[in-house]
């Protein structure tokens, strides 16, 4: 059985967080969110507010993944420029969507300041995302999806599209070791060659009196997950030092 | 006057983040540490435990910045591959460090597990960075240095060496208003174009009833800093839109 798993990147566009002023809470939530779908994360890049950055890594994201989330970048002020670089990196001329004008026209009435009409751009082609308790939709570009920064509005809008990205789920198993890693080694590179499906990870924690190594047993594939995990607790076990196993997550 | 800024980049090695098992600690350490340094913090990268993967954002990493600080990836087992990524992105070979191999000796004495030695391995051409406090040293390729991703020793480590990399102070204030951005964005583009030297920042808020906006201004020229200060709250306190200014930290 193959299991179709989506290749995601994230990019989180911001000085703010690139200068330590304010601390990037998107990524984890998105990371956490993606597993949950079985969406699999593999880039997240902070970059500031420079068109130029930004339309550079919009095409080498583009080039190496299936899906694309930024975050940031988008409103009316100088260093909101987000739109500025998927276009230019993409090619592709700004352009206001009418939805948009209509929606920021109602939204302000008739005291409109010039600068709001930048709310309105987009990179030529986009569509328009909406979904119910959202008064203004996401706005996509093929692969990619477009986030503001502030963070209420970054979540109730990422909540209510979400469902989208749905797939089938990761499987996960968690193993506790009473020794360090220098001793499992051999055992894990065993598994790893025997089971290609499976992603298996190693964390050593310091300063825990109940652990010292976490291990992480993982694949879409539960039969296989099974089977892994058996052989792997049960060549632990042999030599001793199997501390706790168990625990599953989808 | 001319400030030197070094441009630094920061790359975050592991799985366990982008599956969203362990949060990212040490992106928002490293970008607050280094502003307070006076280095400035262009971007953020996080990657998958893969050679490929790795050596690729070695050699992008290198051609534009002039600092980079990688964490994770070091240690004994399958997973651990920032030493090999590194290796083959800058075309050297991994060869055992005496120094490093010597360290290991002592500290297992003789019941030495065959995985231990990869923990010997760098990069050729790798220096070793001492410092008081440290049993095992920081490994520094050129621009590089390399950190463990166990946030405990990565810290310690991090706190041991972070003199080396001091240099001119960022100044910064903080200007809260009362209304939204749409109302400043002439004022915030006008103080752009006369300050070169300034970073502008435009930050929203929702939900708080003490301000709608945060500016932030900021140099390494105190002196341009503080005209451009006076000149934009100047300049809003004429709109009556300037809530509260002044903050200031280094």
């Amino acid at each position: 059985m193959v299991y179709m798993t989506t290749r995601a990147e994230i990019l989180i566009i911001g000085n703010e967080i690139l200068s330590g002023k304010i601390a990037d809470e998107h990524s984890g939530f998105l990371c956490r969110e993606f597993r949950a779908l079985g969406v699999d994360v593999r880039r997240i890049v902070v970059l500031p507010d420079e068109i130029e950055v930004i339309a550079e890594a919009i095409r080498q994201a583009w080039g190496r993944n299936d899906l694309i989330i930024s975050t940031g970048g988008i409103g009316p002020t100088h260093d909101d420029v987000t739109i500025a670089g998927v276009a230019q990196g993409l090619g592709r001329p700004v352009v206001r969507h009418p939805t948009l004008e209509s929606i920021i026209r109602d939204a302000y009435g008739d005291q409109l300041p010039d600068a709001v009409w930048r709310l309105a751009e987009v990179p030529e082609g986009a569509e328009l995302i909406s979904a119910t308790g959202l008064r203004v939709p996401v706005v996509k570009v093929e692969k990619l999806y477009l986030f503001p920064g502030v963070p209420e509005i970054f979540r109730r809008k990422f909540e209510a599209i979400k469902a989208r990205f749905q797939e089938a789920p990761f499987f996960l198993k968690k193993i506790y070791l009473a020794v360090g890693e220098e001793r499992i080694v051999a055992a894990l590179e065993r598994v790893v060659k025997k089971f290609p499906e499976v992603l298996l990870g190693s964390y050593p924690v310091i300063n825990r009196p109940d652990y010292q190594v976490l291990l992480t047993v993982e694949s879409k594939n539960a039969a296989v997950l099974d089977e892994a995990y058996q052989d792997l607790t049960a060549n632990l076990l042999g030599e001793g030092i199997l501390l706790l196993k168990e625990q599953r997550m989808s």
